[in-house]
């Protein structure tokens, strides 16, 4: 009975996220899950790498917390569009949760997002379990939880598309093993593309633009290739 | 229809937590459920602890994490009886997990505990939800994590019977306020008791020891004023 409902709550989900990803798709904006657990540092990353790609690309940002607009208001200097989802218990981001507060954004910002950010609740379980329509999940670790994190929380590591590692200036202050780290998340997800970041150093965050940039490019292609084909 | 559903759950744990709760009463068990984000230091937290407490007191220990055994392997050094629970994917332990996992742990260590842990799912917003029929919730937090973290995650600092700041000597090295995190959380829990820790440098370990045999204390006199009514 349990698992009848619980199937039924996540059917739903799947199928707001298809009718989020088929619009995502028509408009050729990337859409970018970034899950961690809390305090790994989503948006000091996000506040960093708005910094770069703001300047040429159209952006958009939605904030998910439990409780508070802490994160939209860190994001609100750099002039993007963003709304803040307040959970107000749930911990997680849903599918229906993103569909509105899409609609909110598309009247508050008026023009084709080249790149949608959302910024999922600190939690390194349940958001895996939501597809909300993205193109891409980014896993994120600090340095400071851990390198046994992977292999304890393996379904966010194994759906990644990329996995950043956090504070690493922290490295020498902790016992955390880079490469044990690299190889578990490696043996989970062969594919995934690994930065490893400091946002107190700047280390790594132009690699991770730059990837992200490729993937917003990737994605614009895709959308003129369909657009031909419609002629 | 969720609603109900959700609450359903909810109440059916809420009653095995309570027979949870009448056996450990019976028993004169203080019980402590610890709780933080992946990575705060709950399983380091437990070994210094232990090292301390199973000196004299009967320990018990109850793992629980979503996939591996390593906390408990962890554990194992200390000779406590130890059982680890997998909640293969579930992102929170519940009272029924914990009832079954009392049962092995009593055929295990075959005498009465002065003193069981309960190391939750690593994950800041659903095991604040379930009550498990411990006396105790102790939240862990990593000064890693930021100290915005007690705002955005209430529940768990606002039901905690006490708090423990983790990784302390990462002070230096993060911005972390002290002065706020501490006002944060006790504005959502006044009589909390604080503690600020380093596994590192042991800073702390031993003010928290204290703490928790002064309420192995309270427990056993309970205990023994229940017995003397009952003559």
């Amino acid at each position: 009975m349990k698992v009848i409902v619980a199937q039924d709550l996540l059917e739903a989900n799947d199928g707001i996220a298809g009718r989020n990803r088929l619009r995502w798709d028509s408009l050729g904006t990337l859409v970018v899950n970034l899950i961690s657990a809390p305090g790994a540092g989503k948006t000091t990353l996000l506040e960093q790498v708005l910094e770069d790609v703001s300047r040429d690309l159209a952006v958009g940002v939605i904030e998910g917390d439990i409780y508070t607009c802490r994160d939209a208001e860190r994001i609100a200097r750099f002039k993007v569009a963003t709304v803040q989802i307040n959970t107000k218990g749930a911990c997680h981001l849903d599918a229906g949760m993103i569909e509105r507060a899409w609609q909110e954004l598309e009247l508050q910002c008026g023009k084709r997002l080249d790149l949608l950010f959302i910024e999922n609740v600190g939690n390194l379980v349940c958001p895996a379990e939501f597809d909300l329509g993205e193109d891409i999940k980014v896993a994120l670790l600090s340095v400071s939880e851990g390198s046994d994190k992977p292999a304890k929380y393996p379904l966010v590591f194994h759906q990644a598309q990329a996995c950043v590692l956090t504070k690493v200036d922290l490295l020498p202050y902790t016992d955390f093993d880079l490469g044990a780290a690299r190889q578990e998340i490696f043996g989970l997800n062969p594919k995934v593309a690994m930065f490893a970041t400091s946002a107190k150093t700047g280390e790594g965050v132009e690699d991770f633009c730059r990837w992200l940039r490729q993937q917003v490019q990737v994605k614009r292609e895709k959308k003129q290739d369909y657009d031909q084909r419609q002629g």
